[in-house]
């Protein structure tokens, strides 16, 4: 058994985080991807290119969610006054219901969860969050790149 | 803008991590997934069925997975002695010089991680993740068993 290293850690929780929104979607004919893109447009319109960043997905897979969410009448698209090319993806007010559900989900699983923790925990958590968010871009440009990374002794 | 909450957070850190796994993986033409498994299949064989949750894959991508990493060579399907029906999966020695290399990287990684990081940040961090995965599990066994759950006040 090989010792546990903190992506381990990383990828166990977020797998059963997943898991557990999946399996409450599911109960509304829903996913989890679905919640987050619907907590993730703004009120006065997100163009559709700044939510692949924002929900980590490539294009090929946002486009196929926001078609099914469209077929839904989740969302519209409207073409963006400042951007000819581009799109601005509203809510419906379907959407917007949809999306008080998912933000009540979200925020009871996490209310419950911080209530089980105290504040230096919650603080080095996003700390050592921050630190592997970061060090994973910059493995990331050296690996785009072709840098040699120096391990260190 | 609404609050990053800690599963905001455990999230964008996975995508990070993940995107540059699998960025790394694309090199040699592989997969982060095939990575992981690789690392986690025992020297003297394991059980298919317990590959699975391991890995957090469902059945039918984990047998796609296992079909794909067979063509390459990287591992044998063995029937399993002390079970009729089961299969034993073994890295063949292909792939266990492809395993060596995936550690390598995974253990460069969480050393750059764990250099930036003090032990009592790490002790935090994985606190806060088995709390999150411990909820996880209680929701999802909530939601299956459609317990109503005590919010709290």
């Amino acid at each position: 058994m090989r010792k546990k290293t903190l992506d381990d850690v990383l990828r166990s929780t977020w797998n059963a985080v997943s898991k557990m929104y999946n399996r409450e979607a599911s109960k509304f004919d829903s996913t989890m991807a679905t919640g987050f893109a619907l907590l993730n447009i703004e009120p006065e319109g997100t163009p559709s290119t700044s939510l692949g960043p924002k929900l980590g997905m490539e294009s090929t897979s946002l486009s196929r969610l926001l078609n099914s969410m469209e077929e839904k009448k989740l969302i519209k698209r409207v073409p963006n006054p400042k951007d000819g090319r581009g799109v601005l993806i509203f809510l419906t007010s379907f959407g917007k219901e949809k999306r008080d559900d998912s933000r009540s989900v979200v925020l009871n699983f996490n209310n419950v969860i911080e209530k089980n923790l105290t504040n230096i925990q919650i603080k080095h958590f996003i700390e050592v969050a921050d630190c592997i968010e970061r060090e994973s871009k910059q493995f990331e440009h050296f690996i785009l790149n072709n840098i040699p990374r120096n391990y260190g002794s």
